[in-house]
């Protein structure tokens, strides 16, 4: 029986999941792990610990020697980055769930878990409890990975599930869901998609290899997304998510974005409902792998961190394989989308966009179409997320081939439908 | 961008499987992995790769020091393990996809590692291209997995859903599932739960460093499941799967077991239907997560081959933690199971056995009753199983309080149930 690192740790942030942790340390002796220091941005309230081990002052944790590593579990992303700069150049390992964080300062962490070669690990800043950091970077090899697709945010999923399920329009559904504590107060940060790029940042660098910013990758939230939208999902038995995914280009590059989209009711996708997160892997020989747990909440998050102390009693630090051991991949833009838009007016819809157009739906109130358009539009102009524009991937997205769309867009427009 | 180990193969089997890889490593050269002999049991077979390729002589490989790695995919598990053990002491990494010969020879396998110091990966013997073994080895803590439940066999569930959804009896399901390739000729080895319990046996091993054999795992298949069964776990809007189940006990040991099972609609092993696998853990913050996939067929086995492979660029190797790093687990009998058995003649039942009976229908045909015993009970006596008796879990089915069981016992019997 090996002896382990003895993990004495200094912990930032005492809500739900830090103060979950201490309990769960405290009563699981066997881990090694124990608590020295909490640090906390409020003294004077009431906590379910002793009074000795609260802090309100960083250093006494960043500077003690004895503490060798820090998990940080607080809200402020600014000053997250800087106690996770601070600790890991003091020499301690580090635990993060702060997604936004680790999203916006990625090629600075990466640099630091270089310069100072200590482990900074961020399994719970996704999916929470599900394992996907860890898988990508240890089991999906770069050559085997073609694609992955995922529901990364809990909150919108709640919300697209309510309208779906309760044909609750937008509004009513947000409203549940901050009722039930799947969404901020303000909600902007999951709506909008903020969330879901920030964590689909990161992810791309463990599957890919890629360092991007969240800027650089295209990406919209659930917000123009209406009642009437849910009720042509279930006329075409599908539903609608907001689907984070990445796959591999013929040329090599790969195509990435965070948008809503139509998911067929075979996808396994279509599973994850209400606020949880799911994660579809299509590896060699084109097998698909699902993996499937709750997203959000204080368990989850503190589940995963937990996960993350305890591979540091051996020592484990991502190497970031898909980077460092190899050619990194890069971002392509050289595809077109097959794409669902409901509008109100048509005069906002630059309608000569479109390679071609498949479908035309047109009432009083509300009007759709189906078509295919390129990606590079879409990231070059923010038409589509304009003027009560509501734009939705159809299911299977994607379309590579490049060269049957003049063909098609001239037989259209012979036939005199454009 | 590092340079990372060539590797070598020898490959032994060149059915479906075999074939699969020997072609998607040519067509990635990247992988820096190739093929320079297979063995074959039959040669003169006609067969889609150049001919000075073969061999029927294993030391052809085994001896033949360019070659690295060995891959075995073949039937023959006396076989297998002559290779595999041979292999390892000659110097090579092995990968393998033989859960019978890992289940039979786990110890001699595990000392072949110890002294040779080589890797052995056998991802696809469990839950083919689902990384079960590699999520328990190194993600799920000691301390930290509560319990693990999975569908591990996807000849059993697809017999079993035919059962359940097209209401065919047990026989037709089982030609339905031999027709489609799901089963084999002599179908006894899925269907009686051999396969499942042997998979189970290695996988304790990276769960909870258990190293038992399949004998002294409780385990029954679904040969004596019939379709009034199905009808009650319809009435009950439930399921019957073949479940292998483990859970870490109060007293710190472990239960074990793989028998089939009531399952409700809202547990994610009811989403597993056909020939796919599935495995839900129970974590630190009792969260749990699900892994969904193919669990049988060329191309998911070949997958998780492949994973093998690329991992042995890295030099990967199974630390085995839970067995070497920690104390490990112990199979534990002290506790008790909630269970449905149908039967045609009440004399086949020994009801003075049970702790108390809960449920009873009796119809001239077949009658069933639900009752909690003790697992020792089962273990030492095989009534259950014989006489046409059909054996079911109920769902959540373990209960270790023990003490209130002759209270519960007696008011029955005062009440004159019993």
């Amino acid at each position: 029986m090996e002896t382990h690192k003895q993990l004495t740790i200094g912990l930032f942030g005492f809500g739900v999941v830090g103060e979950g942790l201490y309990k769960v340390l405290q009563q699981t002796p066997s881990l090694k792990a124990s608590i020295k220091k909490v640090c906390i941005k409020h003294s004077g309230k009431k906590r379910n610990a002793p009074e000795t081990l609260f802090t309100t002052d960083r250093n006494e944790i960043l500077n003690d020697p004895d503490i060798n590593v820090v998990v940080e579990v607080i809200d402020d992303s600014k000053a997250a980055f800087d106690i996770v700069s601070t600790a890991l150049k003091n020499g301690k390992d580090v635990v993060s769930a702060s997604k936004k964080m680790i999203a916006e300062n990625l090629k600075a962490l990466l640099a630091l878990q270089e310069q100072t070669g200590h482990s900074f690990l961020y399994e719970s800043a996704a999916c929470a409890s599900i394992p996907v950091i860890r898988n990508l970077e240890e089991y999906y090899d770069n050559d085997l990975l073609h694609s992955i697709k995922a529901i990364v945010n809990g909150s919108t999923n709640f919300i697209l599930t309510k309208m779906f399920e309760e044909k609750l329009d937008f509004k009513q559904a947000l409203l549940l869901a901050q009722q039930q504590g799947f969404a901020e107060s303000d909600p902007r940060l999951d709506v909008d998609g903020f969330d879901a790029v920030n964590k689909w940042t990161f992810l791309l660098t463990h599957a890919y290899g890629i360092t991007a910013s969240p800027e650089n990758i295209l990406f919209n939230g659930i917000q123009n997304i209406q009642g009437g939208d849910a009720i042509v999902a279930k006329s075409k038995d599908q539903q609608i998510k907001l689907v984070a995914q990445a796959k591999k280009l013929q040329n090599g590059k790969v195509a990435a974005f965070v948008l809503p989209q139509f998911v067929k009711q075979n996808d396994h996708l279509a599973f994850v409902k209400n606020e949880y997160n799911g994660v579809v892997i299509e590896s060699g020989f084109a097998d698909k792998q699902f993996f499937y747990g709750k997203g959000a909440g204080s368990f989850p998050t503190a589940s995963a961190v937990l996960s993350d102390i305890s591979a540091l009693r051996y020592q484990y630090k991502y190497e970031y394989k898909k980077l460092y051991h190899h050619k990194p991949h890069e971002l392509g833009d050289d595809f077109f989308l097959r794409v669902y838009i409901s509008f109100d007016d048509l005069r906002f819809i630059p309608k000569e966009k479109f390679e071609w157009i498949e479908e035309w739906y047109a009432q009083e109130a509300r009007k759709y179409l189906v078509g295919v358009i390129s990606f590079e539009e879409l990231k070059k102009n923010s038409w589509w997320k304009e003027n009560n524009t509501s734009l939705i991937l159809a299911a299977d997205p994607l379309i590579e081939e490049v060269e049957t769309r003049k063909l098609k867009k001239k037989s259209l427009e012979l036939a005199g439908v454009l």
